[in-house]
C-alpha cells in the first residue's frame, strides 16, 4: 500500500501477484499465441500447426492459463463434432502491439546477436568465481 | 530465403534462430534484469538483491546468456577484491522501452486479471477432451 491506500504493485517483489502475470506475458508461447489470435479467431489444431514445436499438452495448458487470466475466450459451438474456437478478449487485444514488438525485435536484431555470439564463443575465458 | 535471396526470419518456425532469441527476450528474468540496467550499471549482488526470488545460479546463467547475445557487457575492474559490473550495450538499450511496456502492462492490468481468474475458478467445467 502507498500513502494513498492504493496498492503499489511491483513486479520486482516475488510475492506480488504481478510477478506471475509478468511470467505469463513475458513468455515465448504467449507471444506466438497472441500473435496468431491478433488477426482472427483460431481453432486448437490451427494454432498447433502454425506454432511449430509446441506440444499439444503445452498448448492446452497455455490456452487455459490465458483464458483464466481473461486474455482469451474459448467458445464451443454445438456442432457435430463440436467446434472450439479461441479469440482475444478486449483485454487480450491490448497486448497485441506490445508482444508483436518483441517478435519484430527478435527478427530485426537476430544478425547482430548471432555475430555477438560468435565473438563471445571465440573468446576463451577463465573460470569465474562467485560474484557479489 | 525469400525471392530476393534475403533470409526470411520467422519466429513461428522452431528451427529459426529467432525462436531462441524470442525465448530469451520474452522471459520474466530478462524483463527484470534489463529494467534494472536501464538506468545504471549494476553489480551482481545489487541485481540479486533487487530482483526478489532469483537464485544466484539462475542470475549467473541469465547474465551470461545476455552477455553472449551482445545485450549486456560484463566489465571486471582490477581492484582488490575485483569489482564486476554489468551494463546494457547499445543493442540492449533498444530493448528498454519494449520490455518496460510489459512490466507496466502487468502492473496496470493485474486487477482485471485477478477478477477474471476469480470468475474462471467459480465456473466449474466438465472435463475437456482432445481438440483439433
Amino acid at each position: 500500500m502507498d500513502t494513498n491506500g492504493a496498492i503499489a504493485w511491483d513486479v520486482y517483489a516475488d510475492t506480488c501477484p504481478t510477478r506471475k502475470i509478468l511470467d505469463r506475458i513475458a513468455d515465448k508461447w504467449t507471444v506466438l499465441i497472441v500473435g496468431r489470435l491478433s488477426t482472427s479467431k483460431q481453432r486448437f489444431g490451427e494454432l498447433r500447426r502454425e506454432i511449430h514445436g509446441i506440444s499439444p499438452k503445452v498448448l492446452t495448458q497455455k490456452l487455459r492459463e490465458l483464458e483464466r487470466d481473461g486474455i482469451i475466450v474459448r467458445r464451443v459451438y454445438a456442432s457435430v463434432p463440436p467446434k472450439v474456437e479461441y479469440r482475444l478478449t478486449p483485454l487480450g487485444g491490448t497486448l497485441i502491439e506490445l508482444l508483436d514488438a518483441i517478435r519484430v525485435w527478435s527478427e530485426t536484431h537476430i544478425e547482430s546477436i548471432l555475430e555477438a555470439q560468435q565473438v563471445f564463443d571465440s573468446q576463451a575465458r577463465d573460470g569465474e568465481g562467485e560474484e557479489d
